[in-house]
Parts: C-alpha cells; structure tokens; sequence
C-alpha cells in the first residue's frame, strides 16, 4: 500500500534545521516535503484529503476506529493508569505540582494492545502513504490530561525537539493521537497553526543537560518566541480539531501547536504515536549533547 | 426604566446559604427569584431575552457598545495597564509567578470614562430591569488576561464569596463583562453552566484571614469539589459565549462559572462590573471574619 518515494538527496552531517544557537532567530523555509507520494486511484486516503495534508499540515479522521477497538485502547489505558498510580519509573510522569499521571511513554513497548495499535493495516497504510516509506515507531506515550487540572502545553514544533534533542535530521515523520474521549473545544483541545509546517521557526537558548526531565512536564527550552508566535498565528490562523471518541489527528512534524489548560471534568486522554520513515532514522542530536533515553526516542533496533 | 418589583420577605440576620462550614456540603435549591420584574412590552429586552435569563442565567448582547464607545474603553484600558506597571498599589493585582498586570480593581470610582460607562442609560435600564430595583457597584476591575499567559480561573459561584466575604445577603446581583477584545473558543473564553443559578453549592473548609490577597491571583478556597462539579456538569452542559469586542455578557451572582489557560497570543481584557440591589446591601460577612478592603467590596456610601 506504500505510495510512490518522493527521492531525495540527504547529507545528515549538515545541520539545516540549526535551532537554540541565536539570540535573533530566522525563519527558515521547511527544506522537505510534506507529502512523500503521489495520489493515485489506489492510495489509502481521497486526493482532497492529500491536498488538505499538504496546505494544512494535518488530517482529522472522525471516528477511524471501530466502537470494539476503541473500547479495548480505553480499557487498556485506564488499567495501565492503575497500575501507573503507585509506581516509580521514568516512562511515567506526573502533573506539575502534583501526583496525577501526566502521560506514560514507550506504550507499543510494553503493551501488546497497543503494539498491535501502532501496526493497524488501515492506520499504517496512511502513514506509510504520507511518508512514502516504511515506517517504524519514534515515540509513543498515553497522555492522560485529566479532568480539572489539566494543564497547558505551550506552543512547539516537535521537529524541533526530535532534531535538536534526537538526531531526526529531516522532517519526514508524523504524529498520530488517537483520542480515547470526546474532545471539545472547551477541554483543552489540541490548537495547529494550518501551513506552520512549511516554515522553521529557529528556537531561542541553549538546552541544559537532561532537559528532558522537566520538559515532558513542562515546556521551557525549545519553543518559540512570542513574535514569532504572534506572526504565524496572523499568518496562519489556528484550528482546533475536535471529534468524538475514536477520531485520530495525523499531523506533521513540524506544525507549530499546543493547548490551553482543562478545568472541565471531562478528561482528554490520548494515545499519542510518532511515525518516522526508516529512511529518516535519528544520529547524534544536532545540539551535540547526549540522545535523550530510549523510551522517549528509539534508536535501538530500528 | 425600572422593571415591576418583585416583593421579598428579607431576614438579613439568618444565613439562608451557609457555606464553607462542612466536609460534606449538601446542595440547596435557590431562595430568591433570578429575574425580579415582570416582562412588558416597555421592558427593555425582549421577552425571550428574559425567559432566556430566567432559565440560562445569562444573556450574550452581541456588540452592545457602539465603535466609538469601545475603543474609548479600550483606550483607557491600555493607558492605566501602561501606568499600572511600575506602580504597588492594592488595586493592582498580578499574574501568579509574574509581574504582568492581571486585574486592576475599582476602576468605577478612578476613573471618569469607567464610571461614566458604570451608569451606561442603556445598560442600567436592562440591569435594572433584572435586579427589579435601583442598583449600585459592588465591585469592578479590569482583567487584562494577557495572551501566551493567561492563566485559568477555576469554578465558582461569585455569590458564594460575596456572601460568605462580603456579607451579601440575597442572590439579587449580577455580573457585566464587557469584551474589550474578540472572544473565541481557543482564548480562555468564560464558560458557564447554564441553569447552575438555581442552586446553591456550598463550599468546603474554613476561609484563611486576609485570604483575598491570593484568591485574587488564583482561586484556593470557595471553590466547589469536584463531584459537585462533576454532577453539575452533567446535568446543565458548558455554554461559551464569545462575539467581536463590545459584546457584553450579563450573568447572574450565583452561575458556576470560570475559564481555561490562554496560550494563544489573543489577550482577553474585559471590564467586569458587579451591580447589586441597594435593596440587598452588604452587612457583615456571614463567615464572621473581618469584611474585604472596600476596592474589592464597596461599603461605603451606599
């Protein structure tokens, strides 16, 4: 089902994402496709729905899964939160000030329902359509976003993290979160800037060492400037796609998004999956610091 | 313009809404009416505007003000934030872990075009009309809500405070806030839940002393628990009126309310006013405690 490989010429020792090196940051024009195959007859996806991906930089699919599916991801998400409450382990973190479990990471490792999630047929063969390869997973993670006090996450690019942090050299990946309530747009929805994936906006700031611990609970380093922000928000506008339990959000790795905080009582859970092209793997992050761990960023076995 | 008055028997030393008293508060139905006149066709809504408020417990008035009566208002907004910024005075309330100016209080009595727009002819005729009798600035202030970091308010009953803080008798007041910029979905709009004035929900736990001093920056006490919340929810639904600047929201003393995060560079600043019944005013605090200074509740001359 793999659509037709968009080629490229790719020198991954040349850094053309530089970002956290400048007190001015530049916009950069985005160096990469979006989408990395051609729309025939036979593709996974409707032509409209490729050009709606291209322009805008991601695809909202109401209720992709069917309603028994659905309920063993939900099933197995509040278990595995459960379970999470009293243990110790860095694939678990916690809200800000607080016990609640924020998200838990590396979820197609450790769970069987949602390892065979992250290889749905119909899931994947859109996927590998986009990225016009196979396809292995970057990172996983639940993220619980519970009721009342959930907080925000301000504005980023994770092409940014990934090739700062990670090593991913070009913008060739994808995230899918699959939401596991129905998701409103006063509960802390998701926001996109439709058509930020065609630019690079360059990061303020070095990154400290293990960055990575406060960051997945809150950001610091790594997001953009407020003018940058304001800029691309006139430029672009912002949309908050919302649906019910089910729907699944593909976006690009470099659409610049975030959300506002959720004091409603309805929760909004999400499995949240990074799909790299395995012609696109990560080397040494481009901030010549350590990789961050396993469990956020696979490099081992891939 | 007065509306017909609708008679009640008042016993001001009996605390007919105790609160913050148990560990295990029981909800109470609503003692007083929430519209105090009989519509006419010389009223100055409509009659489903009425029937609407009765129900809903607010009314949305789509670009009240006129272009150059806002932008007046929105001048004088922005000169007393500029003025504000250096300035220590106790009006001046700020962001939690900031110096960003959050609300500025009692801008009725300093200043003019604030207290002008206080006894708006048009404006009054309808609060008037609600609250069945001649009214009076409980309080009032300015809430800048900055975008990238405007924080969330968490639910409540205004009337819970006022009467528990400030010694206010009876649910015969109401809320204006008036939009001094474009309200949408994704910039920490106020959600209400619609129908909630009809019953009052008792809050958990002693007051501190002097207590306002960080409510005002972030809300700790007086705050309903979340299975109150929950149920509350389930049965009225969130309702987030937003429109252009100069719309304006009334909304009844005792409707939950509050508002999420804002991340988006979209500020949010409104004028909020609070008219309350001269037949309902304030007497001391039914917590028993001393009274909140007179920027936040007025005493004085009324």
């Amino acid at each position: 089902m793999r659509g037709q490989h968009v080629s490229m010429d790719l020198d991954l020792t040349k850094d053309v994402y530089p970002s956290r090196m400048d007190t001015d940051p530049q916009w950069l024009p985005r160096q990469d496709p979006v989408v990395y195959s051609e729309w025939s007859s036979e593709s996974p996806i409707r032509k409209e729905q490729v050009e709606f991906y291209q322009k805008n930089g991601y695809l909202f699919l109401e209720s992709f899964f069917a309603e028994e599916e659905l309920q063993g991801y939900q099933e197995e998400a509040r278990r595995l939160q459960e379970s999470s409450r009293g243990l110790k382990a860095d694939e678990i973190i916690r809200e800000p000030g607080g016990d609640e479990v924020r998200s838990i990471f590396a979820v197609h490792r450790s769970q069987p329902v949602f390892r065979e999630l992250s290889q749905h047929p119909r899931l994947l063969a859109i996927i590998e359509f986009l990225l016009g390869s196979s396809v292995y997973i970057h990172q996983s993670r639940i993220n619980y976003k519970p009721g009342f006090t959930g907080k925000e996450f301000y504005w980023h690019s994770d092409f940014e993290t990934w090739h700062v942090e990670d090593g991913m050299p070009r913008m060739r990946a994808l995230s899918c979160s699959i939401a596991l309530e129905d998701n409103y747009a006063f509960n802390g929805p998701l926001m996109v800037l439709p058509g930020s994936q065609h630019i690079f906006v360059p990061c303020i700031g070095q990154t400290p060492d293990d960055h990575y611990k406060e960051s997945l609970r809150k950001q610091q380093y790594g997001v953009p400037d407020h003018k940058s922000l304001t800029e691309m928000v006139k430029r672009f506008g912002i949309d908050t796609p919302v649906g019910p339990a089910g729907s699944i959000l593909l976006f690009d790795c470099n659409i610049m998004h975030g959300s506002n905080s959720n004091i409603t009582p309805y929760p909004r859970s999400n499995i949240f999956m990074v799909y790299n092209s395995v012609e696109n793997k990560v080397v040494q992050p481009y901030s010549g610091q350590n990789p961050r761990p396993e469990f956020i960023a696979t490099r081992q076995g891939i």
